[in-house]
């Protein structure tokens, strides 16, 4: 079954015609940080001459697998880049690490299990042989935000910099303000409205270190996770997104799970959820892991549940501690934990239209319900924390009190539970580990900016992970659409990271069109709200396809969009021919009339008149202008 | 190939289950407001009673087609409801009218034409024998405008009054203060953020008088139009939006169009825009409008340039003026008029991105630079008015110079148009003339919202209609979603009416599939709009919908959304068995879990002990909560 796998389905090369890796150093070339390199085609400017379009670069989650010179296999597991950066801050030890149980897999945990043997057969292990578990020296803390706070500037922290700045790394070391430059240039950028956020015109690994230090921003990055290609998550970058992928009891299958995140993190996931319930989470989250580029999260009380048949009241403080060092090992990136469902917010969630709809809300819900005690995840937040800091795990504190409806919005249960976020975040920060912190749900419109206010205020800064929010619950089949209107707005507001939505929500399991629509979706959301923010890499690459756009490249527009196969398949499917794909028009004005083949005669008459600069334009209009106003300068002349 | 159109594909029995077409009346029953009920199924509670859900009506914009009991075909053409409403008010004529002539239909103005017989036995031409043309009688204002200042209610507003309500009228008279509300019930709305809108509390016909007489709202209802069911275009009203048909010289017959029609209507277009271009216009645009229940807007100017070979240049106002008292007797309701593109403006384009990119805009500037003169539909602007008028035909002034990609945003040359659209506007009520205004096209997210503002102090607060706006320009392929975001922000902004965008945009022309995807994104923003901004009417479909989700009314969920057969669709693909569709589960956690099965437990719970009341909670949790505040009240307990 395993055969399946071994055989990556994914042709970057197929999908994004005419990109290719390219690797940018820093100047110690310690670190080599892929990008996604666009060879444009030239204009043929309307005087004859031809004029080269400069390649663009964008920002590139496919690790390894988009790398047109990489031949592994899932296997193998992707190489482990960071094994020497981990290795060199000599905080760490190999240990012997826990054994893994049947019941991490799931097959004791039902008496309607068959032969454990039998289940054995389905799919292997991935070897691990030449696999080190690494743990932090005793009482060392291995954590990014650990070294930002002791000023060190870490590989990892290099690393983003790079990523994050993009093309600025290619403008010869010109950084241009923004504003100044004119609308057809390719640097021209809005100023942005970015309501209070401090976005730099350039990120330097010591802008990366400072914010870390500061909480703003985190590195997910497990030392047990050496594969992953390190990013940044926080209100001073750009907008991330995650995608969920998981196996559950109703459906799905581990190849399927690890093709999904193949996939996802092609079209631009930047961090992967593995929310499996049932059967084997803890085999594929392992071939997720060694295969996986980007960081990877989970909620460790799912596999707890597990553990204990599906019953929530059975969940005890050592069965979930014993699933956590169980993931910290393999190399969890980030865990969400509900440790904010208190006992009391309970009641208030009963008045409302949807109740509960986080399952880890509601899992401890019960728990809380059924012993009448106070949240276990709760009342153990140090010990969580101190293995946290073992492993440089992330926390992203969960909102188990999301609300599930518009009605629901931003009640006493949903705020109640961020202010305790905020509480458990500045504790997670006493023990040097890491927080996010996770946030709604559905909200209409106009009530989603407080949410991102409360959350600045309350988690002082830690950055905000919100799923949509969705705007409407109307549309049953279209969420990642009602979601990523609001997952635009609250990117824009300041949040972090944005958690897809797939047209399936509420209704069944993603598949892979599924995926593909709802990380678009997000990279669309995400996008628009660097574009608002006025972060500096955002605005070129609308430039770059609006100026191909203008001049009808029709494949350099393909190339430079986010889905480039759908671009093409919709352009074909009303002119097919290869001729409409170098024609100076588009199938909705037809060849016999254009806009833009009129504004460049509108450009050419300027230039030749003389009109190419503003005074110009001033100058060769006086006269009529003139005239206008010698008539009343309205428009009552008939 | 008539044949082809004459039975009607949609069957509102199949596409919306449990829907039929209930009409609300006034109480003098002069007139008869269509509705679809959407029936739910009971709501079995926990302890095994049963409970009835009422069933939810919803704006139909479908027209008689929308009818269980209507059997027309598309020969006949639909009752012409409106035709007693305006002969009662004596103040039109009927005419001999216009003799169409070939041009109308393309036939001489290209010398590449088969032969007209060839043609003619392509499509037939609509049988006129028993529809008369109207005019106003010499001098007369027929407009809504005029008898809303006069003081008059017409049928159109009372119609209005009843729609605009929805659910309203069910309340038994009851309309509730919102904010007071729990959430669990359905009435419940959460208080809104308008930004200056006066939004009531209740819609009545004089409130319609008075909006459409201060010129903040239009009914776009031509005299010779009399099938229309009318609606309303204002800020103070249920967002609208616009579904864009048309042929063009690339693809797409007149059979495509008149279904397409339909379709749009079907999934809720307020107004369709005829953009046909190429052969056959006439003929087009008379089959859609005897069959179309909505308001039916084109761009005149479209037709003008095919009556000369496609020249821009070679446009004369007299032609233009021939084409508009052409469609006026047709029937159209509102026409978009590039006006505002002024000779000075146009080389305030040559320094952008993307030019002109607007088809009108583009045109007029055409005519202007190789004319150099000022353009003939602003210097005979009055003239226009008075064609209007005379058959109460609504402007929506042109943006002839919007922008066509980000960079472009608010710009010199958009904004200098903007406010001469003011200037039109303003001299169009001095005829008498409804008005709206059209704006953009390409914006980034924190630019939005300067347009609003301006349209709003620029043009008096007349209506404005804008196409998305687009948040990005790097996906095409997701046009509908990266405008579905801007047309959502400026829907709560204020802006009245949102024209669709479809996943074609930029690359080719829509199909059935696109026009369903574009018209239901926009139904999202649209509605995702009036949630934002209070309306009165809106979220009790949200409630009802979440209500069914929460007790796994599957049926009755799929029934309420916007798109029920997507829905099902996809819930059909996880679960495929008739039995999940009353199972007590999703397919997100399977049968084994249920977070919102544990919801139900809470609130159980709570009931049990007495804490079905806020007071009642609190006291409940007091002893924990004691407990709590003795040890710190903090977290640090362990």
């Amino acid at each position: 079954m395993i055969k399946k796998v071994e055989e990556p389905k994914i042709q970057v090369a197929t999908e994004f015609k005419n990109s290719h890796r390219v690797y940018v150093e820093n100047k110690e070339q310690t670190v080599k940080v892929p990008m996604r390199e666009i060879t444009l085609s030239p204009t043929n400017k309307p005087d004859g001459k031809v004029e080269a379009n400069e390649p663009v670069r964008v920002y590139d989650t496919s690790g390894p697998w988009g790398d047109q010179d990489f031949n592994g296999t899932y296997a193998d597991g992707l190489p482990k880049i960071r094994t020497p950066w981990v290795l060199d801050r000599q905080d760490t030890e190999e240990i012997m690490g826990r054994e893994v149980k049947p019941s991490d897999n799931g097959y004791l945990s039902d008496v309607h299990d068959r032969k454990i043997s039998d289940q054995k057969n389905e799919l292997p292990d991935f070897d691990r042989t030449n696999i080190t578990t690494l743990r932090a020296k005793n009482g060392a803390v291995v954590t990014q935000l650990q070294y930002a706070r002791q000023g060190v500037i870490t590989p990892e922290m290099e690393y983003i910099a790079i990523r994050e700045n993009m093309r600025l790394q290619d403008c010869k070391g010109k950084i241009n303000s923004s504003s100044a430059l004119e609308r057809n240039t390719l640097e021209h950028q809005h100023v942005g409205e970015s309501f209070g956020a401090s976005i730099p015109e350039e990120i330097t690994p010591e802008f990366v270190r400072s914010e870390v230090a500061m909480g703003r921003a985190i590195i997910p990055a497990n030392i047990n996770h050496p594969e992953l290609e390190p990013m940044i998550i926080g209100r001073n970058f750009l907008v991330k997104i995650n995608a969920n992928i998981g196996n559950s009891a109703v459906a799905s299958s581990i190849e399927e799970e690890v093709e999904k995140m193949r996939w996802a993190t092609q079209w631009g996931a930047d961090t992967l959820m593995d929310l499996s319930t049932g059967k084997n989470i803890h085999r594929t989250r392992e071939w997720i892991l060694r295969n996986c580029p980007v960081p990877v999260g989970t909620v460790p009380i799912y596999q707890a549940l597990e553990k204990v048949n599906g019953k929530p009241e059975d969940l005890t403080w050592e069965i979930f501690r014993d699933t956590l060092v169980e993931q910290a090992e393999q190399g969890v990136d980030y865990f969400t934990i509900h440790a904010g469902v208190l006992l009391r917010y309970v009641p208030l969630t009963s008045k409302r239209m949807t109740g509960i709809v986080s399952r880890g809300g509601s899992i401890m819900a019960k728990w809380c319900l059924s012993h009448h005690r106070e949240n276990f995840l709760y009342e153990n937040w140090d010990e969580i924390c101190k293995i946290m800091a073992a492993y440089d795990i992330s926390f992203s504190i969960g909102d188990g009190l999301r609300p599930g409806s518009i009605a629901d919005a931003n009640d006493e249960a949903q705020f109640a539970e961020l202010k305790t976020q905020g509480e458990l975040t500045k504790r997670a920060w006493e023990f040097g580990v890491q927080v996010m912190n996770e946030g709604p749900g559905h909200v209409p419109m106009h009530m989603i900016k407080e949410n991102m206010e409360k959350q600045i205020e309350w988690c002082s800064e830690a950055p905000f992970y919100t799923l949509g929010p969705l705007t409407t619950d109307i549309a049953p089949g279209y969420d990642h659409l009602t979601s990523g209107i609001g997952a635009a707005m609250i990117g824009w507001y300041g949040c972090a990271m944005l958690c897809y939505v797939t047209p399936k929500e509420h209704l069944g399991l993603p598949d892979r069109d599924d995926v593909r629509e709802g990380v678009i979706a997000y990279k669309i959301a995400a996008h628009a709200a660097d574009l608002a923010k006025g972060h500096p890499a955002a605005q070129f690459r609308d430039n770059a396809l609006s100026k191909a756009r203008f001049e009808f490249r029709w494949e350099d527009q393909f190339n430079l969009s986010l889905d480039p196969p759908k671009a093409r398949e919709f352009h074909d499917q009303t002119l097919p021919n290869d001729n409409a794909k170098t024609a100076h028009f588009c199938s909705m004005c037809g060849p016999h009339f254009c806009s833009m083949k009129i504004s460049d005669e509108v450009r050419e008459f300027a230039k030749q008149k003389g009109l190419d600069s503003k005074e110009a334009i001033e100058l060769g209009m006086q006269d009529k202008a003139k005239e206008f106003v010698e008539k009343g300068g309205e428009i009552y002349s008939s």
